[in-house]
């Protein structure tokens, strides 16, 4: 396989999962973490790997190394593998998964920004989710008529927080998950309910549909929720890892354990909670994105860069939210008619939410 | 189809379904309740009758009535129906079943004694299981293997009480279950934990499993729970309703709402907890009786007696479980051959439940 994004929590649980079912690694692909990298590479062997800045390559213990977007996408083009692991951050992640599915090969999909941005023109049936919530959803589906899918939210650094406190919040308080140990880009997208406003997206694309919600269940064990028309609803738990999602995004089945079965009797009370616009004010698009989900090149371009601004101090916690929903108001009428328009627009709400205050 | 039980609630319920999809009614199986009997043959207009009692005779409203098990052996004998709903009480049921099963006819069996005394000699492939919980268990299974299968009990009517009060606790009391509105004995075996214990053996004869366990999920919510090998568990949840497993009981599809689906927002909080045989002695058989199933004979006939004296007041509340304790140890050794073993087994179980004090 293909591995992108091989330093990441994804790329390491992957990586693990690779090694238990012996698939080879023929191409990894990583950021800045060349120390990890350099491990990976000497473990695993691949014939091609390939990094974020031409600045690193010298500390890459590899012959073949290539740099950047245009380096990713030629081991992509040259590789033998028929799948591709796609655990890129941000709107990094859809040039390759383009590149994989325009070639046929089959993408088993953590980059979320891929199919929010542009779900309309990638090849689904190339695309298996590595993600507990819609891996959960896939698991409890079936051949049975459903009336609705549901996904569950921790509800984020913040969720039990003081709404007022939260206008004072800092990129490191965002940083602080209850329950899951992620990256930086996705734990802020945790806090402000964007994750979860971009996986009903997913869903949308990939099950067909737009009777999906989310709710918040705090303790992460409960993912995903499925009602079917005859009025049964079943629940898929799982322990907070990765590998489960992934084996099956790798094999076709998957009858050996991967993890521990959650313990019952030690959970302790399991609660479904409303997600409200108040805490979560980028709530307030959510249903007219999923009938307008062409509209998520705008969402996660003005997304990315008001994380930047929070990051760098130069919005507040809440003015993440109030610049997406400004750009979502200012870009309402746009409608792509193809990738390149989708870039166009992707420039164009990057350029807009830079510059207003 | 042939239903024995009608005036009960799950006769009820199936009659509402059986009108839903224009199911013929051939005959109506009741007790005393002449009555109701009476209203559903206006309505459904049986072809024959069988009732508990001969002095009940002359109120039925129809040319053809049949008495005792008799009379209702020889309503299955004579009818052309391939399905049999068994929603008879106790030890009573088992005859049915096996006339139903022997004639080839599908039995759809929400009478729990019938697998519970001779599940080893009835063929499991006529069974569908009239249950929320065994419902709950076949919805979530599918073709995967699964490592463990759990039911949910709702803890029965004392399951706050302080157990020093439980020793007084009258039957009346044990009547008052807090979720389900069901007749007499199966109340009793609630708050007993019987109730579960019969549906774990039911369990083992229909997924022929011993990996099989109860907890007690107090709202009645979630019905079933199966861990797969995997390490993903999956839950059943549903409203307290017994038109769900009905409807899939008479037909192999249903693909049409027959309850509204739960609310998620306003179950609060799902709790799972431990069975102690602290609170429910019966308990303390639990794993030697799921691998000597054929036990289930014995648990049978004395908790039937036991039942009849705690109504009687000629035991308390746990005398109840001392009691088929004690015939449990007494018989252990007992090993049925064929069902004329069981007859036997059953008729000495009740002879000497009935004499001990």
């Amino acid at each position: 396989m293909v591995l992108l994004g091989s330093t990441g929590s994804i790329g390491v649980n992957t990586l693990i999962i690779a090694q238990r079912y012996n698939i080879e690694i023929e191409a990894l692909i990583a950021g800045n973490n060349i120390r990890l990298l350099n491990e990976q590479i000497s473990l695993y062997k691949p014939k091609m790997v390939a990094i974020a800045n031409a600045s690193d390559r010298e500390k890459v213990n590899h012959p073949d190394v290539r740099i950047g977007t245009e380096g990713i996408l030629s081991v992509i083009e040259e590789s033998e593998s028929t799948t591709v692991v796609n655990a890129l951050v941000g709107y990094a992640g859809l040039a390759p998964t383009l590149k994989a599915t325009e070639l046929g090969k089959k993408v088993a999909l953590a980059n979320k920004e891929s199919l929010v941005v542009a779900g309309e023109f990638i090849d689904i049936s190339l695309i298996t989710p590595i993600d507990s919530e819609h891996f959960g959803l896939w698991y409890l589906m079936g051949e049975r008529p459903f009336s609705k899918l549901y996904i569950t939210a921790s509800g984020g650094a913040f969720r039990d927080w003081k709404i007022k406190k939260m206008k004072d919040a800092t990129f490191a308080d965002a940083l602080k998950h209850p329950n899951w140990s992620m990256g930086n880009k996705i734990t802020i997208d945790s806090a402000t309910m964007t994750n979860k406003l971009f996986e009903l997206l997913e869903a949308k694309w990939l099950f067909g549909t737009s009777k999906i919600d989310a709710v918040i269940e705090k303790k992460s064990i409960i993912h995903a929720l499925t009602e079917f028309r005859d009025g049964s609803t079943t629940a898929h738990f799982a322990g907070v890892d990765m590998k489960l999602p992934i084996a099956f995004a790798l094999r076709e089945k998957v009858e050996e354990e991967i993890l521990s079965p959650v313990n019952l009797l030690e959970i302790g009370a399991l609660e479904f909670l409303r997600i409200t616009a108040e805490r979560y004010p980028i709530w307030n698009i959510k249903e007219h994105l999923l009938h307008h989900p062409h509209l998520g090149v705008v969402v996660n371009a003005a997304n990315e860069i008001a994380i930047e601004k929070f990051q760098k101090e130069q919005c507040s916690f809440f003015g993440m939210s109030d610049l997406v929903l400004d750009a979502y108001k200012k870009f309402e009428n746009v409608k792509p008619a193809n990738i390149k328009e989708i870039i166009e627009i992707d420039r164009e709400v990057r350029a807009y939410a830079t510059h207003i205050s």
